[in-house]
């Protein structure tokens, strides 16, 4: 696979050398092709703004990918950890911890940041997306291609469940935050409503906004891939908010 | 992990070596652990008719985790072959092999239905839904747990995709989505719209952006290498938005 943008990234990071040490660091494990975490890093703003490179240049590709082998061993992970719960259980705890807003935190910690590609006009805006959490699953596609599954596995598991996830404070923390938000509601004598909006993203899939309101003022808002989950997340932060 | 069930299958198969055998045929490489496969086709209708049993011993888990695994041998699959196409294209591509319809399909070239365990009283109830498919889930989800990644790999590319998926003619075929989505709109007093707007790729192709807009609101968008195809998948994936 061509990549246009080496040059541009050895400009950015100094040497070759450097980039693999920095790559090595956040995988526990020495890269063998280094072109693939670079391709892991680069935002399609980036290659957008490059003449004559293609969008499959940017990491979007590496982040469906990864997103799949992700998916597996946290799958794994909770089917083992968990022998005695249901499949309903296990799909709702992985979701929580490979949510956007999971990874993206996740994403922080491990200084993506620091390496992922972004096209300087939009980097304000990128930010504000799930640009770092989505360079995340792109470096676990890196991985399983350059490394292969155990590897990738092993990644997953040793160098961001363990050391940023806490599965079982996860796991016992009630999700029903609507039905909090309205019993709180009725005890302080407060209407609340929901309002839903989507936008398609990538994929084919659409993401969901929620704004809670109180007595018709907006209190907070969550996302999510279905209007449950946004108005969940929604409820949840409207809580912390109201200090309850 | 307990399985009540094994004597019901020594039952139902005769002996286990014959049930060994007829899992070796189907994933073309010799098992380890029957157990697991057994609990593969243990559909929970069974075991709610089992007293004492509990439905973490019917193959929902395994399900889960094959679900996991089957997207991630199949997403590795199609970043290979298409080298040159986008995120959205591999995405869809994928939910067009494992969707329920063809899972269905596969597992009853397969012959699983006639090692898959329902309670007799469901049986006829489950046979319409998708409980070979399911159990084709599961299938994948025993052989990564019994003989590990790579061998789950191997079934899933030699013994599904290989034989039963026509990736090429898959790609290439559309159903009348646009046609779909115009009945619905009019049935349902929407105006549908769509926007287009096209990018050069390298090798002097554009490519194609449909945005679909009901009532001047987005939808869904879709992309392809001409108008009609940008627009097809465009109206299929608000097909899906709207749940029609």
């Amino acid at each position: 696979m061509p990549l246009p943008l080496f040059g541009l990234f050895r400009r950015l990071l100094g040497s070759d050398k450097q980039f693999r040490q920095a790559v090595a660091t956040v995988i526990g494990q020495d890269p063998q092709n280094a072109r693939l975490y670079q391709l892991a890093f680069t935002h399609s703003s980036v290659v957008r703004a490059e003449p004559g490179a293609g969008r499959h240049q940017s990491n979007e590709r590496l982040e469906f990918l990864g997103d799949a082998v992700l998916g597996t061993v946290v799958a794994e992970y909770l089917f083992r950890k968990f022998p005695y719960e249901q499949e309903g259980f296990l799909t709702e705890t992985r979701s929580r911890i490979v949510n956007r807003e999971s990874l993206n935190a996740i994403a922080l910690k491990l200084g993506l940041d620091k390496l992922v590609q972004l096209d300087s006009t939009q980097a304000r805006a990128a930010r504000s997306r799930s640009v770092n959490g989505n360079a995340l699953e792109a470096l676990v596609g890196a991985v399983y291609l350059d490394l292969g599954y155990k590897a990738a596995r092993k990644f997953v598991l040793k160098g961001l469940i363990k050391p940023f996830v806490d599965v079982n404070t996860l796991t016992t923390t009630t999700s029903n935050y609507k039905s909090k938000l309205i019993e709180w509601a009725q005890r302080n004598g407060k209407n609340v409503r929901y309002e839903i909006s989507g936008e398609p993203r990538p994929g084919g899939v659409m993401e969901f906004t929620a704004t809670v309101l109180l007595n018709d003022e907006v209190v907070a808002t969550g996302m999510g891939l279905n209007k449950k989950q946004a108005e969940q997340l929604a409820a949840e932060r409207a809580l912390a908010a109201l200090g309850v």
